[in-house]
């Protein structure tokens, strides 16, 4: 019997003219054992890796500067007053102007990104707007959990997947056979750097998933989910978002790549909830008959963004130190990085395979047969105090170094090397 | 041609890729020519009687001292990190709490309240969990128009409307009417005092309305949107939510009474999108249940709510002036709305009935079929720049009053004198 099948027996008893009253997607619905499940047993351990936010390791963030403190320099209306739905102009104007800043300032049109109230949000817009039983979602195997409760639970798609690396790299020949396995119209999920990989690739693996991207008939919607937009620690990178990659000489007829990213982690502001959708501009008529259908989406499910948030985006967006202080921050995490990535490099490769790393705020390893990555998970949990994220269903385990302390990480391989050795 | 055909057509020949992913609902959506849009039109009018929110009459908010100023006395972790999906206990515990104590210290069991992103998300979670196109919605007619979006194009549900009015009062037959008419399982929602009407009922109208619901067989979910609870100027009328009178003696065999509040109105904290979700309590095991479904929704839609929001909340629920803070901005806004009642009461009752107003931030009057509303709006929008709402299927009128400085007020009457003279 299923989570959602106990709870929904509980409701029957209890509150049955609830029970009576669901929907299909109320009867499917069960909150998920994934990561905030898992999180939640963790969050009074010693060692707490698995949480996707920057932390100074001791539970404390890390907010800019721009960011953080008071309201100052906020103005009240904005911080206290309706913001309209798709967020206000001069926030969107500053955000797009950024994202073509760090991308060398691309030569293709785009329109002015809408605000939506997270990355998690913008997702759900472009399932509701592009995503029906008949659809068919392409996503890498791991990544978010999420993908499938917005796109398959949510929105009924068919989830195809692929494993996301092949010999230690990007495995385009899965993407390539996923994508051909769309029966009529897809959507595709590509998160480079992402969650749990933490992987991103070369240019040259770039080009080539563009070029696999290229090559299908369509009709298909690009999601890039850019959460973690430039948090990328090692040299010889690709350097910008794949979505400007996809941009150039894009075929509209057949493909829209669509730009999801936010401030949770690109201005190290988690608790935002302010996000952003972008797409190649085609014209200002039809640029603004895809906002009407967006601004429709959100005013029936959420409404205009958070005010005091929207208000400290902005101040940040404005604030002349914010590439520098960003700097400091990712030469945090480049620093934990590097001590993690010495420290795993340290674990029988027999028994863990630490897939390469190099970008977002995580590491991941698939276990040995022999090894059972939930009962890893619970060990350490249990006899170290070190909380780590279990996927089950790929054997392995994510380390989120995000939140742990540089002088914390030694304790966090050598709690691996003593559940592997007593298991 | 319906506005989403002609949005449809622009993309077909735009973005065709997109309009080819299209899901039923995104074929469906556009953006509706309602108070979103009308208020657009009206942001640069002298006397702008549109949007929903308090301010000064100035353009300026109104926020509580509590809300208030910077982020001082908020947690850092809370304003930046990651919020629990259903909320910081603290903070639904402080919320339930004042509630029950505004209603008196009602008897009955209820549980701890899940957080949202504002009531429009609470209503859409009550959507995706309760409505499917087997559902039938009952709302009295005029009102928030946001619930067809929801409940109607979202979830696709039939939406049964009976007419709000009845001699001066609540229509309770006409309620029992709608109720009679789901076919197999409904959801009611009551909005009171609500948005458009800005009517309260008195105690003997919320028992005749109590008995209408109680005689139902169910099921059914009756959403109360107290978003505007506590705005009531008129002495003799009702004081506490409907919600509680729903819940005493509940039988949730064939009943669940929902209560859909937030911080927008009743913390004068419009841009907050911090709302709650309450119910009767069924004992911890149910109450987990729904719990779990309800985290499930908010997860595959927006995530936890944004945090400096979320820590504002907690400071005024936390400050000692919360109460007589509440009363003064009370206070301010029963004075304007005796100033309106005064000068609308010198209108011609045989051109234009004002419904009765007594709570809330609105004003609605219904015009003769000699005038038309819409045509209304327009000639005070250009000839008088006064913003207000029509609501052409009701040839009906809003005034929100709650952004309409005291001073401007006989401006506001004697345009539409002038208006209803020349039409």
């Amino acid at each position: 019997m299923g989570d959602a099948d106990i709870l929904n027996e509980q409701l029957a008893s209890a509150l049955p003219a609830a029970w009576r009253c669901l929907s299909p997607l109320g009867r499917a619905a069960a909150f998920p054992r994934g990561i905030p499940f898992q999180a939640d047993e963790a969050r009074d351990c010693t060692v707490n890796a698995t949480i996707g936010q920057l932390t100074d390791g001791r539970g404390n963030p890390l907010p800019l500067p721009g960011v953080a403190g008071s309201m100052d320099g906020v103005d009240p209306r904005r911080a206290f007053l309706y913001a309209p739905i798709d967020g206000p102009e001069d926030v969107r104007r500053a955000w797009g102007e950024r994202e073509r800043r760090l991308a060398g300032g691309p030569d293709v049109p785009t329109s002015l990104p809408i605000v939506t109230h997270g990355l998690t949000h913008s997702l759900s817009l472009l399932a509701d707007l592009f995503v029906d039983p008949e659809t068919d979602v392409v996503v890498a195997a791991p990544s978010w959990g999420n993908y499938k409760l917005i796109f398959g639970m949510h929105a009924q798609a068919r989830i195809v997947a692929f494993p996301f690396f092949r010999g230690g790299r990007f495995n385009v020949e899965g993407l390539v056979a996923g994508l051909a396995s769309i029966r009529s119209k897809g959507v595709l999920v590509l998160n480079l750097p992402g969650n749990p990989t933490g992987y991103q690739p070369t240019s040259d693996e770039v080009a080539q998933i563009v070029a696999a991207v290229r090559s299908h008939q369509g009709p298909l919607v690009i999601a890039v989910d850019d959460a973690y937009q430039g948090w990328i620690y090692e040299e010889g990178r690709h350097q910008r978002s794949i979505f400007w990659d996809l941009c150039e000489g894009v075929d509209l007829d057949r493909h829209l790549p669509v730009k999801v990213d936010g401030a949770t982690k690109e201005l190290v502001f988690f608790s935002s909830r302010v996000a952003f959708l972008t797409h190649p501009s085609a014209g200002e008529e039809a640029d603004a008959a895809l906002r009407s259908k967006l601004k429709f989406l959100i005013r029936g499910t959420v409404g205009s963004a958070s005010g005091p948030a929207l208000g400290l985006v902005q101040r940040a967006l404005a604030s002349p130190d914010l590439e520098s202080a960003f700097a400091e921050r990712k030469a945090l995490l480049a620093k934990r990085w590097n001590t993690l990535r010495a420290g795993l490099a340290t674990l029988d490769e027999a028994r863990v395979r630490v897939h390469p790393f190099n970008g977002a705020f995580f590491a991941l390893m698939t276990l040995d047969r022999s090894l059972d990555a939930e009962a890893v998970r619970r060990r350490l949990l249990e006899e170290h105090s070190v909380g780590v994220i279990a996927f089950p269903q790929f054997n392995a385990i994510r380390v989120a170094y995000c939140s742990i302390h540089d002088e914390d990480l030694p304790e966090l391989t050598s709690a691996l090397h003593a559940v592997l050795d007593a298991s």
